[in-house]
């Protein structure tokens, strides 16, 4: 059955992006550290069309994630176009508040803007996914939108060893609601600690 | 060399209570939930004068905490009195803003009032401690005074699996520094996950 799913580097006082966020630097200040451990896996240097890399524990961990996810959800903010050939190589939905002809660019990419809504977006996203995985790509605010409407079945948290101090925080606006998750897995390696939870439903 | 560590329950959104705390819910709604490992731990019961419970990795975390502690600092609000034979068994630093005489009670523990600052109470407690560990007991400002103050060395994060959604964070305030730590240790149970960090200095 295809799941919800996220995964994301937060620091370990729970920030997925630093303070400051510009142009130049647009992870905020020390936010590129909370992804160093992808930057140098094999797996996704090769999914941004580079060569090299480690073939180590947090190579398998991105290689699982993408093999298993068929379609991804992301918020406006985090669609930016992604050059010619962006790296999902599968259909991504786009939440925003405008209507906005789909946008098919080279490796299996297609973009299809969804303004009606995180649950249809979902709909959309799970019917293109077939038999694999939706992956909610971010930004945090999407993130929250879909563990608050209590439509996440599992999540991925990298904790990268850092305090970052500021930021954008992963973790907020989830309203009051006590939830119970599961930790399903733990993989720990030189450079993060990845995380697996369920929610439990 | 003695270390100044702190180990300390956070939930995966980062809180150590939940909100509304009153006296009848110390912790706040659903903070009960982030200690239910520990009230299960042989170690844990023990130490509170109780028998039974689970002989596991988790008592065995307890376990080597209470081995390795020579010393507790905690601030003015986590200082209750604890009955007349409090779980500490080792001198008590409390920092306070009003000077207060010393308090011996049963079992080992002595609670020393120390209203000169953190450093202080940290030299304090480093000379009653001996070759053995300060452990900081809380509250979390205590604990973020310390590592702003870049005096921490080491941290026990034990990951409870659930949301509180509000309450009191444990990271937060920790002024615009970035911090590197590293991940020493993880330890997985079915109840909860147990991270050990180094502060980078």
């Amino acid at each position: 059955m295809t799941k919800l799913t996220f995964g994301i580097s937060m620091s370990l006082d729970g920030f997925i992006a630093g303070p400051n966020q510009t142009l130049e630097e647009a992870l905020g200040r020390g936010g590129e550290k909370l992804h160093e451990w992808a930057f140098a896996a094999t797996a996704w240097r090769k999914s941004h069309g580079m060569s090299g890399g480690e073939n180590n524990a947090d190579s398998d961990v991105i290689e699982e994630s993408l093999r298993n996810t068929g379609a991804t959800l992301m918020g406006r903010r985090m669609f930016s176009g992604g050059g010619d050939e962006p790296p999902f190589h599968h259909p991504v939905f786009v939440l925003t508040h405008h209507a906005r002809e789909p946008l098919t660019l080279q490796g299996g990419t297609t973009f299809t803007f969804v303004n009606d809504g995180i649950e249809s977006a979902l709909e959309h996203a799970k019917a293109a996914a077939g038999d694999k995985d939706v992956l909610v790509g971010g930004g945090a605010s999407v993130v929250q939108q879909y563990l608050k409407a209590g439509l996440l079945d599992e999540m991925d948290i990298h904790v990268a060893p850092v305090f970052l101090g500021d930021g954008v925080r992963l973790f907020e606006n989830l309203g009051p609601q006590l939830r119970e998750i599961e930790c399903m897995r733990v993989i720990e390696s030189p450079a993060v600690t990845h995380l697996r939870y369920r929610v439990v439903k």
